[in-house]
């Protein structure tokens, strides 16, 4: 196996299965042929033809759209059409910077292939014997990848929240990493990928973040979603993300990421300049 | 103006003008029109249609190919249609990791459109009052970009040369940086455009590299390339990337490269993740 593959496998969808979504003649999704079809019994909220689901044009503003929207969602979940509703409000934008043009519950996201966005955070530590990052495997009891392991801090980022705010947030309950140190945590880039799940697509974007820790800090989660924190040597994370699916598929990017930014995977590793350009591909792949 | 204006000033080109350059199946350049015409006069070397320049099969193998080519290259050059050149050997290749199909004198890399590769360094200073970036400013009598402001140290990459020391080799030619201390510099990742130039066409990828260096040390240029070196604090740099081309384009792009990675241009920048893709963009258009 190979860090490649880890790149592959975030990004494995076969485009014919959707259909483009749009909002105002603006791309905000995809939506497989299926789920296009129960969207199609609610014509006054989603026209549906053979090319693309396009919300009901006079639904002219973001409240208009997110409370038109918001009651298909509901049946459809009562009809076991969209399975675990959090009550938490996704934007559906066009890009991370784009006003958003409706909010929808989370759970329905990847139905839509919404755009979704994230903190990830890799803490390490400078020992005399060599760099070694926190990793925490996930909870056995969590839905998504349980007993898998993952970055230290990891969070999908809500509306309105600002992304350090957020990170500082889940330091806390993930980790309990003090706001004094949480808030050193360095922005140094993105991953982007494009994951078929079972509902649909994952168009994500993951702003990572670089956290040194002190050698006397322990991380101890506060919220039940982390079954332990390992310290490890980084030679051994770089193995278990190439050689193995130990990482939760996303989280291994992130991985990848600190590997080449930190000299750890050099510029000579024969995968590096497709490592680097498959690592930021735009997410929305274009039908 | 903005960052992605730089950005957009490395990558604008018409596709239109130019066809494919083919060896063995592999796409290794685009030639435009007009000097694919020029080809066109050696069949025994380059057999040309209207969609793409492929090199004759028989030519089997890198040393064939070469030394094939080399004459025509040589011919075309003293009828003035191949400028400056060098006697420098650049590899013709599918990827940096690929092997090399042929090599051919780095004038006419741009006929081709050939892939080149460098490597860029940012060499910086963490101060008191903050942190500080040296940069260059090129010779008035260089052939590009005169008088122009660069990165630390760059080059190209020469053919069967290590990163690391092509780069500890020009930080003593442009810097006087003794090896001690490039031997510190951090690979970080990489940027990739492909540009338009008066030859063709420059799909370039540059290897990044970040040295942060001590306070008391002064950089010197050895090799007359640079006029002048100035400390400049880093949010000057971030202006005079965004506000101006006084910056070579391409070492425009390394510097927001490291701006991004040491979130001196935070993830909420409406441009981050447009920037974060483009700058890794593949390097050679598919037509």
């Amino acid at each position: 196996m190979s860090y490649l593959d880890r790149v592959s496998e975030c990004n494995t969808f076969d485009l014919q299965r959707y259909l483009a979504f749009t909002i105002e003649g603006q791309r905000v999704g995809l939506v497989r042929r299926e789920f296009a079809a129960l969207l199609a019994r609610y014509p006054q909220v989603f026209d549906v033809n053979h090319e693309q689901v396009l919300l009901a044009p006079q639904l002219g503003d973001f409240a208009a759209r997110s409370a038109a929207v918001e009651p298909v969602l509901r049946e459809l979940a009562a009809h076991g059409h969209i399975l675990g509703w959090r009550d938490e409000p996704l934007a559906v934008t066009e890009s991370f910077s784009a006003a958003p043009l409706m909010q929808i519950e989370r759970a329905a996201a990847n139905h839509f292939g919404a755009r979704t966005f994230g903190v990830h955070m890799n803490g390490f530590v400078r020992r005399e014997d060599g760099l070694h990052m926190w990793i925490p495997r996930r909870s056995r009891t969590k839905p998504t990848f349980p007993g898998r392991l993952d970055n230290m801090v990891a969070g999908g980022q809500p509306i309105g929240k600002g992304l350090l705010d957020n990170l500082i947030k889940e330091c806390a309950e993930e980790a309990n990493i003090p706001a004094a140190i949480a808030r050193r945590a360095q922005p140094v880039g993105l991953i982007s990928y494009c994951a078929e799940v079972p509902e649909g697509l994952q168009p994500d974007i993951e702003f990572c973040f670089d956290l040194e820790l002190p050698e006397d800090f322990a991380p101890r989660n506060t919220d039940g979603e982390v079954e332990e924190f390992q310290l490890l040597p980084i030679a051994q994370v770089a193995e278990l993300v190439r050689d193995t699916r130990e990482f939760k598929p996303n989280c291994a990017l992130v991985v990848i990421h600190f590997l080449m930014r930190h000299g750890l995977l050099p510029p000579e590793h024969p995968e590096y300049v497709e490592l680097a350009q498959r690592l930021a591909s735009p997410t929305l792949p274009l039908t």
